[in-house]
């Protein structure tokens, strides 16, 4: 070993990220310690992962400053999967760019997305091509009601898509959405939904974190429970993981989004990238998504996903609870993104830890009475 | 509670860092996930601090820039003791300024802080001021040789200090020492080395994490193995933890490096500050020392210090080891201080976690073995 390590190259040490937003910052906080320094490319000028590293303000679409990113790190990556190809080809020319294309292709449109998934043999719900009025309404004759109209393209947090239960939603969903490119989901009767993350190195050495339970309201994520499922859905889970990253040669994290419907697994979507449903890993894990997503492009070994103890995360959409209320429970990890409230903005989270499923349980019933809102009742859902 | 929330005042959000090191870039990094933003002052165009917030390149002596510091931020802080008491005054006027310069003053000259500690009944080694060479003899007739030579002022990772053995090891002590004001403190026998860090918050309420186990050579701190002493010893400590606490109305985190010698514990020093033997509590402890403090000095409740699993804690001195290699190492936090290598120069650090010591004990010995130079041998002592 000893005489081959001149041989090995250094790792990545300058890191560029397209996107600024607080999964950016995110990395940025778990890669400095690992001796990183971070240049993000984000159109906003108040970007929130400039707390970390250097803002270089322009669009997504701006090749020259893509070219310029790319000039002055080691190796680059996003904090959110709709950069447009010209970008991720240019950043290309210049450096290493990873999770690669091939992945980020496939995640920013959902016919390709559903294509690959169930051409590598994973059950997703069943769907049809949307690209006329005719269309969908051969596809409800189909399916049937209800089913899930979405965009093909810049869908996420429940953006640009509509479930159909009734002829007048169609109608109200027509209007909004009739202008784009559609795909219809059967609307699957889940019992839950759950996500796995998971990171692949740059030698292929892969590591999954547990299982998570998450809980969305009007289709953005609220809480995240990782930990509660049996040793047989974590397997076959991982086992779909496994076969997606084989199959895109992934190097970076991936999230893989589930439904659990009669025992079965349906994979709803994946994103290319560190996922809020992740965040609980920073506090809850021996290695945090955003660590291992930054050990993976820098070519590094992967740190070790196993949980600490037990974690539960609540996401702060447009505000945040009463900080020194919050803060006084004990195992809370305050998350503040730094980002100007605005309804339905996420602005932060918090992961509460603890050494027993009872202690857990009894602080986030403390937690959901102070944030107040949806959280005590959907608090009750989850640990139901 | 809640309709005394309208007059609680709000936390501190902007913080100033007299001090820009490994300390107050590991408090920016603990702080920016609270809502925080940090200003840093510092001489060095190259402060390391710098890659968590803003640098204001002054002299520590500079009360002009002491003023633009404290004129931009909620309240102030620093990341090492020896801040000149003008300036600590200075802030203090525009300010609040955190731990208060009762405890800076003392920790500044080690005799205000021997008598301090002695006048709370708290047991410290027997030890003569020394300002000429007569003081000198006199105090060895009465202490005997071994006897440790220190500075009163501005000593720290050993420097300003001798250890006298004989009359030749004196000779050579006061060619180098003896333009200083002096004290001679007799040399424990002691058996090993330990420290305790605690966190005191603006109401008073105090947390105490686990008594630390330290390693030291040349006065540097190599090793740090928390939680390894049994409940008498840690209740010992902790009660002179609390005396001084409570003494000095304290804020803050503060450390007490102690002498074991046959069961009892000496207090050899103290320092107002996060500290190095405390570096483990990023990785393996509910709530780091670096977050506590924040916590303290900002006004909001303190978090928890008890573990999370066991910790052993390697501080790179002049050269960090091979990345690579000891990343590959299960359970391993990597911190690299960003700093120029120098001989003798801390600039980094990682700390080993596992569920238990045995697995703790296997990877350390690989982490011994990858770092090389004296670990491997002071692993085996300090596992003995």
């Amino acid at each position: 070993m000893s005489d081959q390590a001149g041989q090995r190259p250094s790792p990545a040490q300058r890191i560029g990220v397209l996107g600024g937003g607080q999964l950016g910052r995110m990395l940025g906080l778990a890669g400095i310690p690992l001796g990183m320094s971070f240049v993000f490319l984000d159109p906003a000028a108040d970007a929130c992962a400039a707390a970390t590293g250097e803002l270089l303000q322009a669009g997504f679409s701006d090749t020259g400053a893509a070219r310029d990113l790319a000039a002055r790190v080691d190796v680059a990556t996003f904090d959110f999967e709709n950069v447009p190809e010209s970008t991720a080809r240019t950043l290309l020319d210049t450096c290493p760019f990873y999770p690669a294309p091939n992945a980020l292709g496939a995640s920013q449109d959902r016919i390709t997305e559903s294509e690959l998934i169930s051409g590598l043999g994973i059950q997703v719900p069943p769907w049809f091509k949307v690209s006329s009025r005719t269309d969908l309404l051969e596809a409800l004759d189909t399916l049937g009601y209800p089913a899930v109209l979405k965009t093909r393209r810049m869908g996420y947090d429940g953006k640009g898509q509509a479930v159909l239960r009734d002829q007048e939603d169609l109608e109200r969903a027509w209007q909004r959405l009739g202008d784009f490119e559609l795909i219809l989901q059967s609307f699957v009767p889940f019992d839950l939904e759950c996500s796995m993350v998971a990171v692949r190195g740059l030698n292929g050495d892969t590591k999954i974190w547990p299982l998570i339970r998450n809980v969305h309201s009007n289709g953005i994520l609220m809480l995240s429970l990782p930990g509660v499922f049996d040793q047989a859905l974590q397997l076959k889970a991982a086992e779909k993981m496994r076969t997606l990253l084989e199959h895109l040669d992934y190097i970076g994290v991936l999230t893989m989004e589930f439904f659990l419907s009669q025992g079965e697994l349906l994979v709803n979507e994946f994103a290319p990238r560190v996922h809020n449903s992740g965040h609980w890993t920073i506090d809850g894990a021996s290695c945090s998504q955003f660590e291992n997503h930054l050990r993976a492009v820098a070519g590094l070994p992967l740190g070790e996903t196993e949980m600490t103890g037990c974690s539960i995360m609540f996401n702060w959409i447009g505000a945040m609870p009463d900080q020194v209320k919050a803060m006084a429970i004990p195992g809370l990890h305050w998350h503040d993104y730094g980002k100007a409230p605005r309804p339905g903005r996420k602005i932060g989270h918090a992961t509460l830890t603890a050494a027993t499923m009872e202690e857990l349980k009894f602080n986030a019933n403390r937690l959901a009475g102070i944030a107040g809102g949806e959280f005590p009742a959907l608090l009750r859902d989850i640990f139901d």
